[in-house]
């Protein structure tokens, strides 16, 4: 079974790129998938395809609706939903997303520091993990996916 | 049929008492819930029933997770989510409520100023209403429920 | 148990106020709902609640969607979905609802004149009775909530 | 994953021929479904394969529940819902596969000229895409599945 | 709570009558339902109301069709479907309700004479009980719905 | 897109044989599956597995049961379900397995001859379709899989 | 909302009759449901009603499964299912229950002593409290149901 | 299609092993899974990847929910669960998993020995098997996956 993992939030860091290239390197059978991370085309693509708005609102509602075409149906195909929240932005799509998930039941593991700990207790208290680094996040998913823990299995492996 | 709705998101104004007593004085057949809106009750339920916690992290988990009994079956039960953001803090609570509404295919209204208006745009595209003021979420409601619009439906009533 | 019946399409002839005199003649425990049927009302609830818009798709828009907030409640709370097809408009709407209705498994009833057979023929496939009149679709609530159908249980009823 | 695409409504015109040649240009990793485009095999299915009917009502109806093998099965199996009216017939089929979609939860575009905008309103409020050319389809495609919108994502691919 | 009791089956016989007089007896809270149990009503209730057919296949079918209306809606509202099978017919709408009760997750009783087990074995298979006799259906519901039991709960009660 | 169809009901002639090849010869892209047929494993597994009974009951019951992991598991992965009634004994199971696929809403073709219509007529009621001959399943699933109707889309391919 | 609770798990003290006492003290909007109570009703129930078994599994089989018919409709009907381990049996029907509402994502409070955190550890992950008296249990539901928290929301209360 | 098949419960045994290796002989279309069977890595997950705990309950809360990830991801992928009670421990989170899957409506073999049978019959009642020996599970999986039953179908094959 190839695990697919959902990665929502924060898009103005290399945290997926840390995340798939430590899932690359522990060789996981997994298919990583994510919103458009290109701000501007992500604002933009409602009317760069559909023709312009005069009010900035319908320019932001066409945009936002062809997003959801991608990340809704990318989110209900995923297996565990990583969601990341940063320093910057309101990121409420993120805490969007999450209740996306939650609601579908799909696990989730919330990536964020602690000086967001607290505004975050909602959207923590629905994951079945909270991380703080993009390795440990990729450490549950070995975990979880192969059964691998550094200093546990490694070692019955070795003594056999 | 009396209509369930959810008011979900910002406690430190009274929005929710005006859609209240908009919709008492409408005679609409509504049942209205949402959230505990006492902010340290919310903060410290889990410590003050089930016993204090060294880590911060913990107080505020057990807290998050016994609101959580309550608003995930206030949403679950209700025909409308209206989701309120405010002028304060992260509230990243309420856009949590608005994903996990939108995933159960619950019918929402989101309320909130036009200066929240792009960083809210995913939220607002999986909305059926965006409106500005609790005035116009009772005028929706008077509308949905009892197919009154002032302008309309009184002219047609009184010409008969 | 009280049947939740749901008319659905045609707002320009009294059919609904039809079905619902015969039902109640014939004392059957039902409680209709139906959109919100002044037609200039539903076309502008969206300006007239939430302001004007400049572009007439964004007016239809606002206004279509929140008439969805009534008809979808209403017609996923309902027990049976009635589709009336009558002599104008596109009425895209009324097999939009029956596709809804077929989707949810909900038992439809489908009126019309035998002029649209062939044109409604999917949508008829999708229900459970195809009635030409206002009439027929109170006898069948009758038979189907009652178990009374004239010349047949009246006459056990007459002979015992 | 392969993304599968469902494509609903007229059968006139090549607008399905468009979008899958758009597709191949454009290298998407798409699967399309549809209809049957075949007018009269749609038509005659059923007594062709079963025998015929003395009434055009059966005539019609075993054909359209025949075609409902297919139409149901690969509408639930798709992730995305396109949405075609052309310029005849009443269409009333297409409406239905667009209700059936909805319920489903399945994101849908619509591509009709703006001469239909206003009798389409309750349809495409229940869309993430309202579309007037199979090319904006493709190019929603494209974007929503490979993340590319030219104009945007090609000039950061050249400047890498 | 009101129990809702769904009784598929047999319509020759009275134990529908015994199985509710059993219930009154017991001061049950139930609320008993089940088909149209007038056999030429409801073969014929297709043609009385929505006119006759030349051909007998589709005489049935509308009639089937009208009687699934009532059927499913019913079953699905049920809280406990009893199934009987008796002497006479096929009874394949019997089997037909359990597989359709069975795919819901709604428990099942199961009411046949010994000399139908084998036949019975799948759909007995699919049951949380197999009964023989009326009397044993009731004291079945007695216990789930009151906890009562002749022989124990009564001798605690007389004890205390 | 390989379609997955379950071929339920009687075990004593070659009709799944001869819709497989069928099937084969048209080349369509089809897994077919279906009960244990053979009648004497079918009835006896329970015991030959885990142990004897006593009791003919239970002996039948634990043979159903583990027949049910088998045909519940392959029901619910279908896309399309074919139930056969033949001549011989009371085919309760096949009633039930159209019940089964009826409320999971799976598309139905059932297979029967002219003299058990009026005994299926509830079970035809719930289906797509309603074949006399193992050639007819073939044509549907040719038709709906492949698009292909002899005598109508053979002439545009040939007039092409 | 009258809130359902279902009270799950050991039968032999009198936590149950705590909960209730204290809900009804506190004058909450419950309506309390559980399992038979009566350990040799619960046992016997099966045989008593349906006739005696020679082979215990079967005799335990059939009051098991009776009993199934009250749990599995009083746990689906449930907003939140509380589940007691005490200090005798095995108790997996507990742990079975506890899964079953987890499964169906019903909110759970866990109910045992600090002797059992560990092996329950599972368990109380897929719970939202974890609580060690009855007492703590009424004070949640007092929380959630009613909003009020001793110590806070009297404060405010006193102070008004 | 290939079945999965998720081994739940008991890690201290290799009945794991004995029924993958009775699976490969009998060349078995079955893809195995189940919950990560190092002890100490399944106790100590949590704080080695995510840190420690000076509370023995967070500290087996962080590792039991990140085991959730897996084994709700997998029992929810499984077509047939398996849970094995073995001699030790308490074993709630197999009974857990046992409620997990029944609510999902999986299809589920139980396997334990005779002196476990009174006290996991509630457990039993929600099985199609109870078995005894993984040799039992390997023959039933062999049934149900490819309808082989050594002294019945053998002897057929043979003679043909």
């Amino acid at each position: 079974m190839t695990w697919s993992i959902y990665l929502s939030g924060e898009i103005h860091t290399d945290w997926r790129e840390q995340i798939e290239a430590g899932a690359k390197a522990a060789e996981l059978n997994v298919a990583f998938s994510g919103p458009v991370t290109h701000h501007e085309a992500s604002d933009d693509c409602g009317v760069a395809i559909l023709g312009p708005e005069l009010n900035k609102f319908w320019h932001d509602h066409k945009g936002a609706q062809i997003n959801a075409i991608r990340t809704r149906t990318l989110i209900e195909a995923a297996d565990v939903v990583v969601v990341r929240f940063g320093d910057k932005y309101k990121q409420w799509n993120a805490a969007f997303d999450a209740g996306y998930a939650a609601a579908l039941g799909t696990p989730m593991i919330i990536l964020h520091g602690p000086e967001n700990a607290h505004a975050l207790k909602e959207v923590d208290a629905a994951a079945l993990a909270v991380a703080e680094t993009p390795e440990q996040v990729v450490a549950i998913l070995r975990y979880v996916i192969d059964g691998a823990l550094p200093g546990y299995t490694d070692k019955r492996q070795a003594a056999e």
